[in-house]
């Protein structure tokens, strides 16, 4: 029951793709997930091409299976540049608690295009974006280069952009996601569209096939995300506590002891909303909320923070990414998850067609 | 496959509840879904004794099926009687744009017990509760008296709650759903879960069957439920476009035209968080959002001008209470909608089972 257009296309054996969880990741744990069946993704960020280039090759090392590289479409204005100083100061404070070096602000600088070069030149086989869209002329060259290419949705007009500008196939990214929204036509609120929801609009609005993202964490979701209409799944929050995925043991352990209500909505770490669980920074940054510049700007301001916090096991100011289903999270290697995935996902289409619901 | 533990219990034949819309329903409408197999609900509101007896008479003139009577349970604290004054001055503007009286302001004023008291004597099969949980004393005179009990959950604490005090079902009310949050524990924001996360987290929490509610428009929804361990489904906005629906014109041409965008969490009306479609009551109040009362008071303050709005056909001020799949809205008869929804429900598991997705 596994095969579909979307497996087809994939060259996978599972429609089950890993969320790229840009900090959470490794090439060993990319790597791991697409040795058995499923596709692994990492997240390359503002990775200089140098750098594509060398977890291209170390991934390629500890596989044959294809893999996804997933980068960040720049943001079109830098929102919040006056405020960076007041906000720095804030971050003085706590750079003062962590006792690490005060840091003047340096503005981010990178080079999508050099990225794509690289995606290009290793030919790699899967790529996706998120936060906007690529540009129609660089999804059609990377297809005719062999590359299959897909983008993330969080409401039905960023699918239909993503369509019509030639992707592949489009991750619908429900509200209940961890991490980072991805929306980039219209509000972030209005955007917060549960996968109940957003999947079966984007699966009617469009014709190409729809992987569902957002709260799923074992076969219920799975078949759920099917019957909807999608024809893959994109899991982040269920990846991320498998022994071998490279997140924090901390942030792990936030997770898997985690209740429902604990995940909450900030823009306080990055200056872009993301889903992750409460902690300190989040909740004495809101009451600056208004000072805190847009997504790339803060992001800079807060990173030596968040790997200082990392490495001092100091979760006050740690990012902890996790999705609203983290209670469903299990501690397994990712063999052990993807065969329970498989066996959980059949079992629930057995029970529905014996009427045993 | 219609059959499970929930029909059997509710007397119906088909696991499809119809979401209790207060001021979007009528007797006849409610009769009509209960006569096709369907559970029809009704709210009551703060209606009296005597008003909740004549409803529950009327419905029992229209079928001789099994329907649902919901209320509401009080608020333990009356938020921001402080601020009435200052609001009602500002309902005051609106009034006189409407050419209304001017109105001063009545503290709510009902008895929940006086209603259930009517549920017992008419012996009513079915009664739901949303807002809070009924004492467990209450439950068991009703389910004494030969009446199945619900409450509505938007988190797993509340779900284990309602279990403890003894009721037979939860419905697991997804971020999705239109209308008010049923949210009493903890905080709303943090209870805003996507159905996706909500449903088997809160299926794994309790051991009583699970009602999934928000954003299920049509088969695949229904499908998507089952999967995820729901015995039945909850639907508000897919009913609420029914021919027979008492909901007013422009609201049901409003959703059938929507976009999966148009719709937002507000108290600005009655003073507790609702999902509806945005309006300029909505826009305008939120800048006085920290003065609004809390509810019930806020509903009490704009009751009459919702009123008024909905004669003069004036959607700037009315209700326009909607869930976030609303672009999956259709106008037929109730008996047409829930023949496709068992139809298309069959068709989605007859898919997964054949591995067509």
């Amino acid at each position: 029951m596994w095969t579909n257009m979307l497996t087809e296309r994939l060259g996978v054996k599972y429609p089950i793709i890993k969320a790229p969880m840009l900090g959470c990741e490794s090439p060993e744990f990319v790597a791991t997930i697409s040795n058995v069946g499923g596709l692994g993704a990492i997240g390359v960020g503002r990775t200089n091409g140098e750098g594509v280039r060398e977890v291209i090759q170390k991934i390629r090392r500890l596989t044959d299976q294809p893999f996804c590289v997933n980068f960040f479409i720049p943001e079109k204005r830098m929102d919040g540049l006056e405020h960076v100083n007041d906000v720095n100061s804030v971050m003085e404070y706590y750079r003062k608690e962590l006792n690490i070096c005060s840091k003047p602000f340096m503005p981010p600088n990178y080079n999508i295009e050099e990225q794509i070069n690289v995606i290009l030149q290793e030919k790699v086989s899967v790529a996706s974006f998120t936060f906007g869209c690529l540009e129609p002329y660089w999804i059609e060259i990377l297809k005719k280069n062999g590359t299959t290419v897909y983008g993330t949705a969080t409401n039905v007009r960023e699918a239909v952009y993503l369509e019509e500008s030639g992707v592949d196939f489009i991750v619908a990214q429900g509200s209940e996601a961890g991490g980072h929204r991805g929306t980039f036509l219209g509000e972030f609120n209005d955007s917060l569209i549960g996968s109940m929801a957003l999947i079966p609009q984007i699966v009617t609005a469009v014709n190409i096939p729809v992987i569902a993202a957002g709260g799923i964490m074992d076969g219920r979701g799975i078949a759920a995300a099917f019957a909807l209409g999608a024809l893959g799944v994109q899991m982040g929050t269920a990846f991320l506590t498998c022994i071998e995925s490279a997140a924090h043991l901390k942030h792990k352990e936030l997770i898997l002891n985690s209740t429902d209500e604990l995940s909450c909505l900030t823009r306080t770490f990055s200056g872009k909303p993301a889903r992750g669980i409460r902690n300190r920074f989040k909740t004495e940054m809101e009451s600056h909320i208004n000072l805190i510049p847009g997504y790339p700007i803060q992001e800079t301001l807060t990173r030596d923070i968040r790997e200082a916090a990392a490495e001092q096991n100091n979760t006050d100011f740690m990012l902890l990414w996790a999705g609203q289903a983290s209670t469903l999270s299990r501690s397994l290697t990712v063999k052990e998850l993807i065969d329970r995935l498989v066996v959980e996902t059949e079992d629930v289409v057995n029970r529905l067609n014996e009427s045993r619901y």
